[in-house]
């Protein structure tokens, strides 16, 4: 427990929240939310709830004991109605705008902010105008926001990278990369990183689409160029296979010499005849293997030129749910619309959150 | 010139823009409002306005052909009167709350948002609590916002810090540590700092303040616990003697092995009984030469760890001069009162300034 003395005067009451998805981002949330007196977990809703097996309880889920007292529900409705009224929804239930606009949207009609993790939702009038034209018009009819965040799109590639230009007299142009080990992901992540592939197949599967690399590039390259107050022209992108020289072996894959070991994925955002910003994102399977450190990067070229690096990376899932967690109150806070992580107060952390309840998830 | 097709559509018309002090700082500032097609420099208030062999034009103190068509004015009254009408001031006319309260009151009385640079107003409260109360009622009375950046304060040990923080699940505590080269700085910074002194000497200065090492640490602590949500109970601040090795030369001193090369000032802000900001700052004469690298180092303990470097550190002069002019928009948009760089949105550069009128003062 925070001792009384460190806490500041006159905390206004706690949010209440609800998180919709449960998966393994959904339940750091949830953890998170549970952790913090100045908000209140009041609902959940995943898809499983009530399926045979399934926990009735959202403590079930965690493995908490007691009991949360938190059921799970199969509906954004249901869950209200349980709850009683909430103010924001942490939103993690998919990447795309086409498939998270219809939750958003009951979000909005249900009289509730949201963040949501969705990749494309950090910038949705990157590759869906209309859909975030709608979800903007919706949020502004019903005086509720909505934005969308998650380390990446949402921090460290657009976030970070904006951050940094303030200093800076003039912007001639940013490159940022973020390197990464998917050593500890499951079989969908080896899938759409293409992990474990021969160089052939690789390049079939980033033909038909199945090799997806990193999903957000295009919403971190329209969010930057839109702080620096010019317009993408065009967009780049390329995914390269990293074949592997040696044998490099995870719970998942094993990939011999000659073989992907994940996919380099780069993008580029053109002004004109700009280069305005390079993004690459080399995601692989122990890259320690061949000497690879893990890292974010970022230069901004310009007057002055600004060099940052992180060592290790930013932990993507943890990094995830916690600005998302962290953004509950500046969303709630925030004027009505669909806003994107320019339009919010410097995002922050807090030392305010109960170390005991995180103990047992943290690695 | 920015290409048409780059340009966002539909930009606001230029802001109106007064400089207040025309030092190093302020000089900066004036090229890259210039530079700036979104920005309008309508004054300039400088003492030296109308002394003897001073310049009458802003155009002649920055060394630019043909004249800027600003001048020179020795009051704000003048420069308004002058300029018929403004909406912003950037102000660089000292470091203390107590010295400058009078002219950003001033500012305020004649209709005008603030962007200041005097390192106590980045946290006034932190030394100066009545003084900054008076000045937030005078600031909402009149419909008008102040906020104080500048590199450091206002951004690296303090703003850049909080912004990490947004990707934590939970903060135990922050270290920060910028080692920068006064090598380039003159008489007066050679004095604040004790280089060149013996270090008996160097004591009695610290003891009676003419030594005075960085001036802002209180400000970062109390800018880092409030984004956090914690109190901060005590901060404690030591300045020592970095003592040379070796000789190290300047264009303005000369420090003997043995000899005072620099102050490493150091200040940890304490919540209760826990130690929750460590700011260290070693600024001295010519670190290279017993091997030390300049840079900004950034460590957030708690859930997950961040660690982010720079290299090498940002650049004091142009960063601050930078981040209060990209400033100057923001403040004129947000809402009014005495604010601090934790209530603007995310602070931002610009892609837009036009680099042949930057190019001659770059170094």
């Amino acid at each position: 427990v925070v001792p009384r003395e460190r806490l500041t005067p006159s905390q206004p009451p706690p949010l209440r929240v609800v998180i919709w998805g449960l998966g393994a981002m959904g339940r750091l949330m949830a953890r998170l939310v549970l952790a913090d007196p100045d908000l209140r977990l009041v609902g959940a809703v995943t898809r499983q709830a009530g399926a045979s097996g399934a926990p009735s309880d959202l403590a079930g889920l965690l493995g908490l004991e007691p009991a949360a007292g938190i059921p799970l529900s199969p509906s954004l409705d249901r869950a209200l109605e349980r709850a009683g009224g909430a103010n924001v929804v942490l939103h993690a239930t998919g990447s795309f705008v086409a498939e998270v606009a219809g939750q958003i949207e009951a979000c909005l009609e249900a009289g509730l902010d949201v963040v949501t993790i969705a990749e494309e939702m950090a910038f949705p009038w990157a590759q869906s105008p209309d859909l975030a034209a709608r979800l903007d018009r919706l949020a502004r009819e019903r005086g509720h926001t909505v934005v969308g965040t998650g380390v990446n799109p949402g921090f460290v590639l657009d976030t970070l990278v904006v951050l940094l230009t303030a200093v800076t007299g003039h912007v001639q142009s940013v490159y940022g990369r973020r390197v990464n080990d998917l050593s500890p992901y499951g079989p969908t992540v080896m899938r759409t990183q293409g992990v474990g592939l021969d160089p052939d197949e690789f390049a079939r599967r980033v033909a038909d689409g199945t090799v997806v690399g990193h999903v957000g590039f295009p919403e971190s390259i329209h969010l930057i160029a839109r702080a620096l107050g010019v317009k993408v022209t065009r967009v780049e992108e390329s995914r390269e296979p990293i074949i592997s020289t040696v044998r490099r072996v995870t719970p998942h894959v094993v990939v011999e010499p000659g073989y992907v070991a994940g996919c380099r994925h780069v993008a580029r955002g053109w002004s004109g005849d700009l280069l305005l910003v390079e993004l690459e994102h080399p995601q692989q399977v122990r890259p320690e293997a061949e000497g690879v450190e893990t890292g974010d990067y970022i230069e901004i070229r310009g007057w002055p030129d600004i060099t940052v690096r992180t060592g290790p990376e930013i932990p993507g899932g943890i990094a995830t749910a916690a600005i998302t967690v962290n953004l509950a109150r500046p969303v709630v806070q925030a004027p009505p619309g669909l806003l994107t992580m320019l339009d919010l107060p410097l995002p922050r952390g807090t030392a305010r959150r109960r170390p005991e309840v995180l103990r047992d998830v943290r690695p």
